[in-house]
């Protein structure tokens, strides 16, 4: 940040008064530009026993499987852009059940967060995020080729749970946002 | 959102190609400048029985109680921003466990994350947000005197679960960030 998005002038990235972290402030206008964490909303889609991974087609990670996700939109729900992003990565249609995991991913500035989900009706297809989109049963999962920590972290709760016919909430911490960039 | 925060030149609100939403977009510089939903993140933070609260010294809804919590912070995780917050508006030393609640409110683009947590030593104060802290037994609590929807949430749903003996995560939406403000 250069410039204040209110006024046009340049910023200064200082402590304010009564604050303990330096924000980029606007001298001339008065306007502090708080900055924070971003979440990412996804879900693990069921159907027949399988679930709906997606090849990605833009960096980071490009070419390797990713469950369908992305960041949440103002005035969105949770619940809303998990479904948006199967939509828009996957063309599925799901309903969204239980929430699975929350992920924090600080050196990132991120929040994961994870459903779990149905494919309505079976079908789905390739977004334009994706070069690829597949049913994959547990042992089929391609586990060395997945994108991010996360994502990792949750297919192995969610067959953990599904094994012990459990629908928990996990909580965890991990310490890369890339899966191999180490 | 008036100016770009990179070159400093006027933005203009449009839907950038290959984008579904309306963005504040720099012609000059091609910045796209996306606007994301935030976090608010506290505690229900135990002692005896009892839960901590403060009463809001800063507006929204100044002099409603309210549970510590706040803004999620960049390279911050979920735990280590309720626990901030406890010690800012609380003076507080938690010990932060389970998570209690996840609450979509969007009309105001956030999300309120609240865990489960204990007094540590039993030592608390006025933080200079708060203009006054206590704990309460669950028949204390001001209920018609809390700040926010997600606040009442929160409470009723730790509560049930104490006395169930249970620590699930409650995920939920609500349609007012502050509580009485119809």
């Amino acid at each position: 940040m250069n410039y204040c998005s209110q006024c046009g002038q340049p910023v200064v990235f200082k402590i304010p008064p009564d604050d303990k972290l330096p924000r980029f402030v606007c001298e001339s206008c008065g306007t502090i530009h708080y900055q924070n964490p971003r979440m990412v909303v996804g879900s693990v889609t069921e159907w027949t026993g399988k679930v709906l991974l997606c090849r990605r087609a833009i960096e980071p990670r490009r070419g390797y499987w990713t469950l369908p996700a992305g960041f949440m939109e103002n005035e969105e729900t949770l619940e809303a852009c998990a479904q948006r992003e199967a939509r828009e990565e996957a063309l599925a249609d799901i309903e969204v059940g239980s929430l699975l995991t929350v992920i924090n991913v600080p050196h990132a500035s991120q929040v994961h967060l994870f459903y779990r989900a149905r494919l309505v009706g079976g079908g789905f297809g390739v977004g334009h995020e994706s070069l690829d989109a597949a049913l994959y049963t547990q042992a089929e999962v391609p586990w060395d080729d997945l994108a991010f920590p996360s994502v990792e972290f949750t297919l192995q709760r969610y067959f953990a749970d599904r094994a012990e016919g459990r629908e928990d909430a996990h909580v965890t911490t991990v310490e890369r946002l890339w899966r191999g960039s180490r």
